[in-house]
Order: C-alpha cells, then structure tokens, then sequence
C-alpha cells in the first residue's frame, strides 16, 4: 500500500521535510499549500525536487470554501480553482483537496452544492486534474463524511471523489461502519490522524494535538479497516497538526510517521471485519508474549561502580557474578538481576546523563527473541551487534529511542542460561541458608520510570506499542513543585513488563535538547516487588538505608479519605509507606528510598487485589518530597 | 485594601511559596490544600513560618462536594468538615472556601441544600470558624455566584457567607452588575483570576490558562468594582492555576502577581459606577503619554561596533555625536536615534545575548519623566542610577523585566536637549544639504521586535500595562519552521510606541533559562518608517544592503487573494516588500533586512489608510525565508 504524509506534519524548511519523509520510506507527499508559499523557488522546482527523491506529490492542498456560495461568488471561487490547477500542473500533482464550507454565510442547499461542486469537476475535468472533497468536522453545512458522500455520489462525475480523514470522522464520534459501503474508487484519498481525547472546540483539537496513529485514543484501524473494505486502492496519508511535531526533529518525525502508518496497516489487517482488502498490507512478525524483565543494566566508571554496587547491596542484593569478556558485575536478588556495565563502550560515558542516571540497556524475556528482533527491524529501528566473547549468548538487540539498547533473550531449556553462558558465577551467597525472614524481600523488578526530554512521549509510546506490543495506560498529568510532568505507562498484556515514561511539560523542568535526536532519557528509578512492605521497610532500615520521608499531613487526609483497620496509618505512617486504592478495593503500598546524587531512587511495592495502577495519586506528593529533601528539612 | 495569593498561584515547595509571597508585599495567604499535605511539618509549623513571615493565612481551600447529598453522605460530610476545622484551627485561620458539588449524582433541591449548608453553618459557629460557598463554573447544580448567593441568604446565618472568584462569574458570561447588590458584609472572600479568552471546556480552561489580571481579557476590573460597591472589606485574593506558572521563578511570579492586584484597584477606582469604595485603593501617579522612542540603544564591543555601525550607515544614519563622559556614539535618521555603548558596565557583556543581539536601554518620549518613573517604582520595579558627568542631564530610568534599562525622558523647552546636554555633536552632516531623493528615507522608529524566553510573555505584558499605560493587543501564534511562537504587541494609545513581543511556544525555539529570572531577551528587529517603500528599497539596494528574499510563490498568491493596480504586484516582487491589507482598506508594506550574524535584522514599513497592525500574517513567509538563508538557498 502507497504510504504518504502531508508536509505540515513534520519541522523545518519545505527542503529539509522532504529529505526527511523520503528518507523515512514514504512514497509521497501532500504538498500543503503554505509550505509550497514559504518555499524559495517555483513549483516546478519542488516537483523537480520531489521526482530527484523519488517521492510522488499525491496531492495539493487546502482549496477552501469553495461551495454553498453565490453565483457571483461562485465566479470568483472557479477563478481562483483555475489558477490553482494550473499551480498543479507546475507541481505535478492532479489531486487538490477541496475542505467544506467553515464560512458563517454558507448557503445550506444540497442542490445548490451538488450543482457546484459538479461545475469544479467539469473544470477539472477540463484541466485535467481530480477534485477530492473533503468533509471538516466543523464545517458550517457539511462536517461528516456521510454528507460529503451523498453530495459527491449526487454529482456523479469521475472528476470529484471524495477525501476520508480519520479526525474529522472519529472527533465528532460519527459512525465507521458506513464507510465499508462506499464504493472504493469513488474515495480519491484517505488522510490518518490520531488524537488524544480533549474536551475542547474541535478546531483547536484538530490544529493542535493530533498525533500519528497508535499514539492517541482513536480507533484509526476501525478506520482503516473499513476504508481498506470498499477496495480503495489509494495511499493513507498522514496529516498531522501538532504543536510538537512543528519543533521536534524533522527526520525522528518523520521516520516516526511511517512506523505509525505500518502500524496501522497492522492493526487494521487483525480487524477485517470486511472482505479482503485489495491492498497488501505490512505484515511484520507477531509481537512476544512477555515474561517480564531479565536485567536492566548501569553504564558505570569507577567512580560510580562503587557507589550503585554499595546501594544495591544494601538492598538486599548481591553480588551474583562476573562477565566472562567484559568488564560487568551482576547483581541479584529474587529473580531481579542487576548489571553494572564499566566497559567503556557502554552507552554513557559518564555516569549521570543529561536526564539522570542512564540505562545503558534492559533485557526483556520473551518467547522468541530472534522474532522480537525482526519485528523491531521491520519497523526500522535499529539493530545491534555488540562484542560477543567465545561461547558466550548472541542476544538480539536494538536501540531504543534513546540510543539504550533492549536485548531480547528467550527461555532456551536445553542451553545454559544467559548467565551462566555469559558470567562466571559466585558461589551461592551466605545469606540463601538463612531463613526466609532474613532473605532479601525483594523478588522481582515491578516497573522502571524513564525521565524523557519534553515532547519525546509520543516517539516512545509508538516504540513499545509497535516493537514489543505493548498497551498504554491513559495520561496522567502530575503536578512537580517545579512544573508539570505528563506521565503515561506502557505494560506487556500480562502486566510481568511495566514501563513509565515520565516527560516534563515546558523548558523549565525538562533539560534542552539537541535538534537532532532524543538521545538521553534518564533513568527515574525501578520498583521492585514485595510480599511485604512492611518487612521489606524494615530490612531496608536495618541496613541503613535512608527512605524518602512523607510529610504527616498526608497520612492525616489518607484517614479521611478511607477506612483503614486499626493502627494500619500509623504503621503507614512510620513506614513512610504511600498509599492508593482503586474501585474494586484493590490496593497498592510503597515506599521509596531517597534520591541518589539528588536523582535515582529505589521503589519498593506491594499490590493487593488486582491493583494494576502506579499510585500516580501519590506523584505529586513524592515529587513534593523530594524537593524539600533537596532545599533541606524545613521543620 | 488587604492583598492575598493562594499558594497554588506559584512554583516550588510551600516554604519557598511563602518566602515569596512574602517578599512580594502580599498581606495574606490562602492555604491551597495540596500544599500543606505535602508540607514535610505540621499544621502548626505553616502556622508559624506565616506568623514568623507576617503573613495571615487567610483562608484554607478547596473543601468540595458537600452539598445537595443524601442523609447518610452527609454526615459523612460533617464528620470530614469537623476534621478540617480542627486542622484551620491548627493552622490558624477562620475562614475555609466551600465550593459547589461538581458530583454527576447532586441532589438538585434547593431547600435541602439551605438545610445542609445551614447544618454547616451551625457546626462551624460551635467550632468558632467561618464556611464561605463559591459557585464552581462547572458545578453541577450551582453553577452562578447568584444562585450560590440565594442559598447563602436563604441560610441567613453569620458563619455562612458567600465567594465570588472573577474566572467562575466571567468565564461563563455571568452578569457582573447584580454583585453591586450584595451586601458586603455577606462576602466572605474574593478571588481575583484573569484568564485569555479559549474555546474550551470551562473546567480545563480554568486548570491551565488563568492568569494575573490585565494578563488576560476579562473585564476584571469591572468585576473588582461591583465588588467595591458593596461595601466588601475584605482581601482581593490571586487564585492562578496556570502551567506556566508553575514552572516559572517564584519570586518574580509573586511579585507579578502583587503589581497586577495593585493595577487592578488602579483599574477599578477608574471604573467606578458605584458608590466611593470603603476601602482605601492603591492610586500611583498617572501613565504617562507618550511620543515616540527616543532612542535605543546597542550595548557593543570593540568587535561588534563597527559592524553594528556599519549595518546603520547602510541602512542611512549618519554618526550625529560621541558622548561627553562615556564611551557612547549616537546614530540619527529623521528622528530615529540609535546609541552604541561600548561601555563595559553595559547591561550585555557581550555582543549577542542568549536570546540574540541585546538592547542595553531604551528610551521613550513622555510628558513627564519624573512622574512615570514615581509610577514604574510604585509598582515595584527597580529603580536605576547611572554615572552622570557635569552637566549632563539626569534621567529617570527602570529596570525593565530582563534587567534592561527604560529612560524616560520629558520635552524641556528652556534646557538643552538630552543629545545636547550629554553627546559633541558633529556638525551636521554634508547630505543634509541633499535633496529629498537622495536623503535617509527612513523617519522615525515604528516597533522594536523583541524575542522572550518562553513564559515570559504575561510579565512583560503586566510590565507594559502597568508602567506605560500600554494596551495590549490579541495575541498570535505564528508557525516557525522550527517550533510556533506566540507573538503579542503593546503599544501606546497614540501608536507612537509599538513593542512587539515574541515567545517561543516550546524548549526547542527557545533558549534554556535559569529558575531565578527572565534575564535575557533578545532584540529580534527594528522597524523604521518610511512614506515610500519602493524608494527606501531601492536606496538601500544602493546602499549594497542585502533585502530577506521572499519565495516568488507568495506573490502568486497575493495576487489571488487581492486585487492590486497593474504592475503592483511585480514591483513588490522584485522589492521583496510584503503587504497586507486590512477589513478597512488599510494597507502595510514592509520589507526585511537579511539578518546580522544569523539573528538581528531591520525592518522598513509603510502605512497607508490606517492600518494598525504588524503584517503578523506575513510574519511565517519570513521566518520561513529567514530559515531557508541560512539552509542555504534551495534553488
């Protein structure tokens, strides 16, 4: 299926979007109209410029109220459609998008509209190019596709068609599954967007927060599938207004577009709820199935190595092995395992990054790793190849957003483990002989929370859904005394992979970034799980480990808010233990460590019937807390 | 007249808030709930630190969802209400803010509501504290502060009154005439928010967009006067919850926010249509009137001097003095002055500042220096003395908000002139014996252009209106290829001072600032006036200056949007001038300098049949073509 994007959907100058949309993979473009006004040359030389990249210009646009107008006015409007098929012609382009009427004074006049819209198609006709008809969702007279549809099925001419775009149908909730009837060669283009839900006027929604599709909350592959069902034979094409995307790097946009496209292309094939399509579809290798985090894993040097060790070790963990080839320390407790990477390859080459303490890398286990690795590839991002010692585990890997690698690793009964294959293993510690009260509390890694540069959300929340079918939760907007924070998390089906992904929301709390990647996510901290928060608190204390103290007023508005049994706030209390409770009565308790170097901290949690949240409730809070650790104790 | 700020209405931890509330001058404090449950002490701690500050906590908030509940919720409701007494009177304040049930399942009943809030009042009088009830815009049953006043009366007891808040009456278009008819004595409290006018749900608009007053586009002054009228003794009380805000430096957020409420009562005294206030208003001395710039002045080094002169020489200003004391040379065309300062104690240490060439002072025409700086002084901002040698004249002067210096200068019909009193002035230069053809065609400055930090655009505003009289015009969001800018204007009421202000939207376009101040705007561009574009091209052509090329397609659609006389729209096409056109049949030409060192540039207008505006809608072919200059050219 042809793939194309709009070029006000991405940054830069008309020259710099090009190179970045074919260097994406696209196989078109629309040519927006003011990117075609700002451009230092002619037409043709953009058609000149599109046929050296081997990019085709799909379409030309917005041709804007056009219809429902006097007849003197009418005049003037095939005017200005004359001068702008003959723009076509320079462009190379014989489709022009025609958007509905916005105007206050339009003539709500089915027949009036049906009887102009067929005199443009006549004139194109004449000229030799294709009108397509677009309904905007707020249109003064037409904002729905079934209407659109009705006029252009009215005027019956080969030279009008009309434009499906996902926003304008699903913004205004109109029903999908009419789509599926109109015939497919009579839709001359489909335009995709996403969007996040938004109580707001559907004009500032639509020129400001849609997004490519998988990153908003819009059912764009119900879309799609029933667009692909009337046989259309034409490109999806993004069209993206985003506040964002207008000052985020053009090619991560761009690259970012098509992935979200064979994305949709996937998605949709797994609705077919209509015949076949006629189109062939992107069909990667399935996604895993997950069983949770095999390490993640600390670029460190010499001065950090002592430090993270002493901090894990004073969590319970212990020191488990050493790499066969490289310099790397694994640490462990339960099945949660720790890596200390101090070779001097390792992503970064210090020990805090711009945003925090990095993960050089995470491993995720998963059914099939070598199939993981060709799904992540055939969505484009990029493979690694790492040092491999003799004997040692060949892990498929790929870089992240942010440059991190994700290694996937698959159960191999009949081999030796990763680490066994890969580290030369410590003699079990001492402490596995002790009882059970004495062990280590923490069993496995719960969650890790990135920091992300502001306006990086979206480009992650695509990597986990598109590489590792991952779901995303809904945004949380968490208020940090320095600024606000929006926070999404992403989790595997079964919950054993959890991932928070943390991004300030303006230049103040977030660290500016470099135009020309998203390099350098910061670790925010990991969560490990308990049977037993207050066990687990209490071994933490014992080896001196210094919890993020919660201010006393918070427990005293948890007693209002719920019933608790005797003694449990205190306890609470003491504990500095935070606390949430979903509807069904589930619940969740944790507690954190304080932040090292002023960043990276530990989270240790307990979850209770079916409690499958964060405790975001409790962000503001903890983020509170932190601060005023930070400026010292004020009382 | 008592001044309050709820600690919601600025960034950091609760002990920086009150800091700065404090130092702003503020009387009081409402205690936004949130920040004392995050508050690492005890009620009683906030207590103290306010008593130790000389802040009194005037009122605690939000209690919510009381009203309109069945029996069993609300003694559940009485029972959470006695808590928080007890807290308020740990906290020290008598006074906590009810607001009105926003729950799906409120019991619509009138009189049970005057029953509850009756019950209320009765547990609040044994308790010695006293409820106010606010009308939420979005509330579901009591929506209007006159249906929140009815209940309130209908109660009839004395620790029952009502709160008005200006963004919940103006935000849905409430009556602000029937607040006059209240008795004041029956206002427990007032809250003060502007907001910029949105199409969006009230409920979001509230959260993020409020603002100080004169901030947004309320009438809030008039709301504040019929208030006033009622004889109300109580605090007008900042209410802001804005996402800016939040991540803005604290202390100059709090001091902006005390300035707007003394330009509010300012704003309110000039409005009244009520009976004399009870209360006594804050009256600075008057705005001043305005005649134009005087100058503006560069602060250069021994690098950037010669070339800033020599892109003025181009432009046809002609080195008028040197100054007597300093290391000062003046530049004049018309009546534009521009002053190099190649001083070292000069505000930019170097030539470009972080956000682009720096201007070090300003200076502006008014009837009566000493008056306007009595007033900017008034309003808190800092006052400044520089060296003066003999005999040269004293000028009033402020800090403007990124640390630039504001002269204000008055007309002495008996004295030397300012250039005078302190510049050798060369004798007049030969081309004044010129004739008129071949004379500066510019005349006198029309706009300075200046480029913000991002969140910095509402100070500046405030600064504008507060100190100069300035009105404000609507706002622009303006597409850079690289990320929007938010763009407003201020001017004087005569237009012979126009200062246009551009924000970047976002940490990409923008440069990162430090949390203490906004220091460091950067001039963009100034405009010049001119009575004959083509002529002022074509001498700065002969001049050898290098005009910003504007892409031929613009012109193409010029000529589709308007009609123009034969042969216009070539010689603005190869003038490179841009035009726009306003609903009068005013007109704009205007055209740019290439920019110096990649960032400063001049710009060279004409105004014709009253146009008033800036050509904002040219302002993204500019930045486009400005973009593409520095690409490289494309073609």
């Amino acid at each position: 299926m042809l793939r194309s994007i709009a070029t006000v959907s991405v940054s830069g100058t008309l020259v710099e979007k090009l190179a970045a949309i074919r260097a994406a993979g696209f196989d078109g473009v629309e040519i927006f109209e003011n990117d075609l006004l700002y451009f230092d040359g002619s037409p043709a030389d953009i058609r000149k410029r599109c046929a050296d990249l081997g990019l085709q210009i799909m379409l030309f646009q917005p041709f804007r109220d056009f219809e429902g107008v006097s007849n003197e006015r009418l005049a003037q409007n095939l005017n200005r459609a004359q001068r702008k098929f003959e723009l076509m012609h320079e462009l190379g382009t014989d489709l022009v998008l025609v958007c509905s009427n916005v105007s206050a004074n339009v003539i709500a006049d089915d027949a009036l509209i049906v009887d102009q819209l067929g005199q443009l198609a006549l004139l194109a006709e004449r000229e030799g190019v294709r009108v397509g008809f677009e309904a905007l969702a707020w249109g003064k007279h037409v904002n729905s596709y079934r209407h659109a549809w009705r006029l252009v099925d009215a005027v019956d001419h080969p030279s009008l068609g009309l434009i499906l775009d996902s926003f304008h149908t699903l913004s205004i909730g109109d029903p999908i599954d009419p789509i599926a009837d109109i015939p497919g060669d009579r839709i001359a283009f489909v335009q995709i967007a996403d969007a996040p839900l938004q109580k707001m006027d559907v004009l500032e929604w639509s020129r400001h927060y849609r997004c490519f599709p998988g990153q908003g909350d819009f059912d764009v592959a119900g879309f799609a599938d029933r667009v692909l069902a009337t046989g259309y034979r034409g490109p999806f094409s993004l069209e993206i207004f985003n506040d964002g995307f207008r000052a985020a790097p053009t090619a991560a946009t761009a690259a970012d577009g098509y992935r979200s496209l064979l994305y949709l292309e996937e998605q949709a094939a797994q609705r077919r709820v209509a015949p076949a399509a006629q189109q062939p579809l992107f069909t990667p290798p399935a996604p895993p199935s997950h069983s949770g985090f095999q390490f993640i894993e600390f670029a460190v040097d010499s001065t950090s190595a002592p430090r993270l060790a002493q901090r894990f070790a004073e969590a319970g963990f212990h020191a488990a092995g050493r790499h066969r080839s490289k310099d790397v320390t694994l640490y462990q407790q339960g099945v949660a395992s720790i890596v200390l990477n101090a070779e001097t390859d390792s992503f970064a080459s210090g020990f805090f990054h711009t945003h925090g303490l990095s993960l050089c890398a995470s491993a995720f286990q998963v059914d099939d790793a070598a199939r993981v690795f060709e799904r992540a590839t055939s969505f484009g991002y990029a493979p690694f190849s790492g040092r491999v010692g003799p004997n040692e585990r060949v892990v498929p890997s790929v870089r992240a957003p942010d440059g991190s690698l994700h290694y996937f690793v698959d159960a191999r009964p009949d081999e030796p483990t990763l680490y066994e294959a890969d580290f030369v293993l410590n003699p079990p510690a001492p402490d596995t002989a002790l009882s059970k009260a004495e062990q280590g509390r923490l069993d496995r890694i719960d969650h890790v929370c990135l920091n992300l540069p502001a306006d990086a959300l979206d480009t992650w929340i695509l990597y986990f859904k598109a590489v590792f079918g991952f779901e995303a939760e809904p945004a949380w907007l968490l208020p940090d005394p320095y600024g606000l924070v929006r926070s999404r998390a992403v989790r595997s089906a079964d919950g054993s992979v959890r991932i928070v992904l943390n991004a300030s929301q303006d230049a103040h709390t977030s660290v500016a970034e470099s135009l020309n990647t998203y390099r350098g996510s910061g670790l925010s901290h990991v969560a490990f799980v308990t049977d037993d928060i207050f066990a687990a608190v209490e071994q933490l204390r014992a080896r001196d480990v210094r919890l993020l103290k919660i201010p006393p007023n918070y427990y005293d508005d948890l007693e209002a808010r719920y019933d608790f049994l005797d003694g449990m706030v205190t306890k609470m209390r003491n504990a500095h233990v935070l606390y949430d409770r979903d509807a069904q009565g589930g619940e969740f308790f944790h507690v954190y460590t304080e932040q090292m170097d002023g960043r990276f901290f530990l989270e240790v949690v307990q979850r209770t019937g079916g409690y499958d949240g964060y405790g975001a409730v409790n962000a503001p809070v903890r983020l509170a807390a932190q601060a005023q650790r930070k400026n010292g104790s004020t009382t």
